[in-house]
């Protein structure tokens, strides 16, 4: 998956992911009506009207985008029919040949993490059959349990030709009340970014490890620092946008081949219609704002790439 | 919540929780060929086998115990089916006056830590309604993002009435690989107990606090440390049993109340009738090996607790 994933990035020309976390308040209310229409005002209203909102993004910028990032906890907050339709959005952009990144930041001792990656990326069994719960092609991990948290997800991604992004230096502003302390002559995060280069060698694919890390765009400075710790993993950079990143911030989290991150942006890219600049388009045509957000991005992020 | 849950230790004498933690090869054939026959070698038949098996371990043990601990990977790992069972059982355990301690490990960004506080402790707004998706009592965090990833599940907790766990020193054999490593003078698990402390503070209870945290019994050093950096925090204590933990070495993570301390058993408990010690008991009738599971964790932990 990380061969593909480096493919669909040299198709698009685009290092980016788009987050597909959908807010009620993000969605038009012609879809919110539809849907309390056809379901009641009901979980399972939420959730067909997060269903239609995805897919209208989705149809609207697929060709332009190697990747998506469904973030699990807009999905679970609706309970089960939420989590439906995290699976019901896992597998339609599969179908579009888009690599989904599902960005559920588990992490746990070791029995417990093999259940999860066998959930979102591996298979079970029951008796005589096999069944691929979630089936995301990457998913995104929490580090703070050490090796044995993280080996079973080796594993089953090696089994499955599937990957993960762990959290090194989040994009938020308390992230360093952890992960910025000095441990010894240097920050915690750069000591989670070594151990997340030792365990990159365990799955390589082609020319980058199936083993990627999540580095905030928030951070520049470290993003740097932390590019030459793990220089065989992708970066999985959150924060642009929304959060303050822009594309001259993240030039140093690429490496000089050009590859080596693909940038997040969540409700920059689904909630653009609310957005001044993209104003002009009727809420009723909100994917069509959501394309230009994508072509604006992509042109951001390719323009500060020309330094390189 | 945390009020109930001392209420419930006091009423029960034993300071446990059960983990609910099914694995199909800890379910006696019966059960499984009984759901395969009716759902097929399905997820939902996995499910189903699942949902007999917990329900019969509930039946057997409510009375005996004040709280269970479902670990939501065991049940991810089967999909919606398995999410359905998870939220099922849950629900069952609430009607028996368990208190229910959802082990998610979740953490995340603010307005995502938003998202899973919604799902997991809180209410949903869809339309004029509200719904509760999964509704525990109390879940577990990961620290790993820092303060504003925590404090969303403060909030919700504080106006739900609900309460958290949330990791300090965790007791898997490479807990220690970030969680000890030495900040300034003291490891970072200190560093987050002492964080821990402060939020304790944002949310209290009668005479302990809603927000707690999990320290494992294979580090029981630790625990002593622990205890008097978080005093008005219980501490949620897995690895007893069959990860290693004894009653003796459990003493110090309690409070001279002999509070402050609740100690997991999951597989010692559900899958008691597969031990040497209960092979007296016939499969058939695993549920009552759990219960003289249950009664001889009591008596250790009790036995130990003596000499506080």
């Amino acid at each position: 998956m990380i061969n593909k994933l480096i493919k669909n990035i040299r198709k698009t020309n685009a290092p980016i992911v788009v987050g597909l976390d959908p807010m009620l308040s993000f969605i038009p209310a012609h879809i919110i009506k539809k849907s309390f229409q056809d379901f009641g005002e009901t979980l399972e209203g939420a959730a067909d009207a997060i269903w239609h909102f995805n897919k209208e993004i989705i149809d609207a910028t697929y060709d332009l985008i190697p990747a998506v990032k469904p973030q699990i906890a807009m999905y679970e907050q609706f309970g089960l029919e939420g989590l439906k339709v995290f699976k019901k959005t896992v597998d339609y952009c599969k179908e579009k040949d888009l690599i989904v990144v599902g960005d559920i930041k588990r992490g746990d001792i070791g029995s417990t993490s093999t259940a999860y990656a066998v959930g979102h990326l591996g298979t079970v069994t029951v008796g005589h059959n096999k069944y691929k719960p979630f089936d995301e092609d990457f998913i995104t991990l929490n580090p703070y349990l050490g090796t044995d948290g993280i080996k079973p997800f080796i594993t089953i991604g090696k089994e499955e030709n599937k990957g993960m992004f762990i959290l090194v230096k989040t994009s938020n502003p308390s992230s360093g009340e952890f992960q910025d302390q000095y441990v010894g002559r240097k920050p915690l995060y750069e000591l989670v970014g070594e151990q997340v280069n030792e365990w990159s060698k365990l799955h390589m694919g082609d020319g980058y490890s199936y083993i990627g890390a999540v580095v905030g765009a928030t951070y520049p400075e470290v993003g740097k620092v932390l590019r030459k710790v793990m220089p065989k993993s992708f970066i999985l950079v959150p924060g642009y946008g929304a959060q303050g990143g822009k594309g001259i911030d993240l030039v140093h989290f690429f490496n000089p081949d050009g590859l080596g991150a693909v940038v997040n942006s969540s409700r920059g890219i689904i909630a653009a219609y609310k957005q001044e600049k993209y104003s002009h388009v009727p809420a009723k045509n909100f994917a069509d704002a959501s394309r230009l957000a994508v072509l604006d991005m992509i042109e951001d992020i390719n323009s500060a790439l020309i330094s390189l």
